[in-house]
């Protein structure tokens, strides 16, 4: 199966890209990936390693969209970025199944907007990012962040689109669905929060069990949480900077703790390491763009090898899984529900 | 100085939190305080320990209002619970300055806003915890669940008022006041925010720094962090969550580890202690409830005698230091500025 990369994207472009890339196909014999990028960069780091050449192609693009941009802007004026090229490869490539991206994610989204197209019935296309919980499985929150303003029947079609995400990617057959919150109690919440609470549960297609703390979001007793994309930003990006505070405050208490505390850190490695991997918010990959036609998977920004690798893994399965067909399905049957009500 | 303390709110009312009484008399010397609660299990904790009885009285009150009532109904209808008989004392008792409640955070802050009322000018009262930060310090977060739906003018308030207490609390001169946003561009947000942009940066009054991603919240660059209850809930209980999670993580590691990980873990205690104290939401007291009449203070309803002790001093200190004075002040200033616009 072909994905396509945009190898220009992403804070460690073009090398580690390429080299995640080059390591997908080693674990993957079915994966094929076009590179589409500056041919000089990509060449040159392909130079010093093995790869099966009839499944690693490259499309040159000379241009690349940053952070600071306008996404609207870019995406209709630069014809030679690495993304729009990607993109267009997408649509006019019939073997192209999905396309991986680590680059600005206004630009993803923008351009997966106007170039890949919205689902038929999909009110809003939403970011998906898989999180990691405390039993060991991971919890897709959607939206985290492609949608600030949000209205309820937004807020259904994330639990529907998320609830198909989560049965491939988590492998749940009835994904619990819980709607981020202020409190569990079912009268809780802001205007917004009240009235998707209202739909969602008269939904029978989807799962609900009820209110999500933002406490209980990792606690591994949901498996989707929905919300609008402003405060599922916030939820998102509050976990990982208090993880990561609490890991500097470790390690700033470890070395200002003289021999004894040193030694006991080396005799902690393993937990330590073990502990980071397991939250790792980018170990399942990057955050699907769900709703539009094909699969998109937006990498961190940061993301090395080793997350690009996981991306383009995970997006070859959501294409073999069919995951836009099996969200189509769902907001059809969704329509049909309510247009019978 | 005479503090009023609801001696039945909280999960371990009314013995913790009548050590909590006593422990800060024993703390301060100044302190006085008013148990108001169920007399007999108060004297059966009061049995058992040594206090100053010309520092501690008792109010006897039958009722308690619990987390599950409507808050409204039950500070109109329970006119014998110990929360609304404090909030009566407070106002009929001159020498009464502060509140302290460990009880419904709803209850509190209706019964606050309905029997203390709020300061003239003050658009929305809001509650405003002090957070622990990587550098040592503390950040205001304010809101962090009083008013789930804003608008922009409500954020000004909340920067204005948590801009004082800060400078009580925190004890810095001109607080950094940062909106919490889904990122750090000015044109970032969603419709309350972006509004909320244009009011904080025209404000002469407040030191707006500009936008405060969640993943910042903590990182001691940020003295004052404003944002509407509904997205400040989410930040703060997303934060706890991480914390307890890793930490909780971090301890499977060590059991499941063997007798090494056991012995690292032993002589990393010290730095675990140490960290845990640092990232303890509730070191700083409780939450106070910005932008009535007299100084409310809310402590998480788990807290113990420590975080009620700690909830005393803090409510007297704010009232010595006029922090209701203050925030009147600054109000009335902000609205000469907007009026002379």
């Amino acid at each position: 199966m072909k994905i396509i990369l945009d190898a220009m994207g992403g804070d460690y472009a073009a090398g580690e890209i390429v080299l995640g890339a080059v390591d997908a196909l080693c674990k993957d014999k079915d994966a094929e990936v076009v590179l589409v990028g500056k041919r000089d960069e990509i060449n040159k780091t392909l130079a010093d390693v093995a790869y099966d050449k009839n499944r690693l192609h490259t499309v040159d693009a000379q241009d690349v969209i940053d952070n600071n941009e306008s996404p609207t802007m870019a995406i209709k004026t630069k014809k030679e970025s690495s993304l729009v090229k990607a993109l267009d490869l997408l649509m006019n490539d019939g073997e192209a199944k999905a396309l991986v991206s680590a680059g600005s994610t206004g630009a993803v989204l923008v351009g997966a907007f106007m170039k890949v197209g919205r689902i038929k019935g999909v009110s809003r296309p939403a970011l998906a990012p898989v999180l990691p919980t405390l039993k060991g499985g991971g919890v897709v929150l959607c939206d985290c962040g492609a949608n600030v303003d949000c209205k309820p029947v937004n807020l259904l079609h994330f639990a529907i689109m998320a609830s198909s995400y989560a049965q491939v990617m988590i492998g749940v057959d009835k994904p619990r669905v819980g709607l981020l919150n202020n409190g569990v109690e079912a009268h809780k919440g802001n205007e917004l929060s009240k009235l998707a609470y209202d739909l969602l549960s008269a939904n029978e297609d989807i799962n609900f069990v009820g209110n999500c703390e933002a406490r209980d979001m990792l606690s591994g007793d949901f498996d989707v949480v929905v919300s609008d994309g402003f405060a599922g930003n916030i939820a998102l990006k509050s976990a990982e900077g208090t993880a990561n505070l609490l890991l500097k405050l470790i390690k700033q208490g470890v070395y200002s703790g003289g021999l004894k505390t040193k030694l006991g850190a080396l005799m902690l490695k393993s937990v330590f390491k073990e502990v980071k991997t397991k939250l790792d918010f980018n170990a399942q990959g990057g955050a699907c763009f769900l709703g539009v036609n094909k699969v998109i998977v937006k990498s961190h920004g940061a993301s090395k090898r080793g997350a690009i690798c996981a991306s383009i893994l995970q997006a070859k399965d959501l294409a073999e899984k069919n995951v836009c067909e099996r969200i189509k399905e769902g907001i059809v049957k969704a329509d049909l529900q309510s247009a019978a009500e």
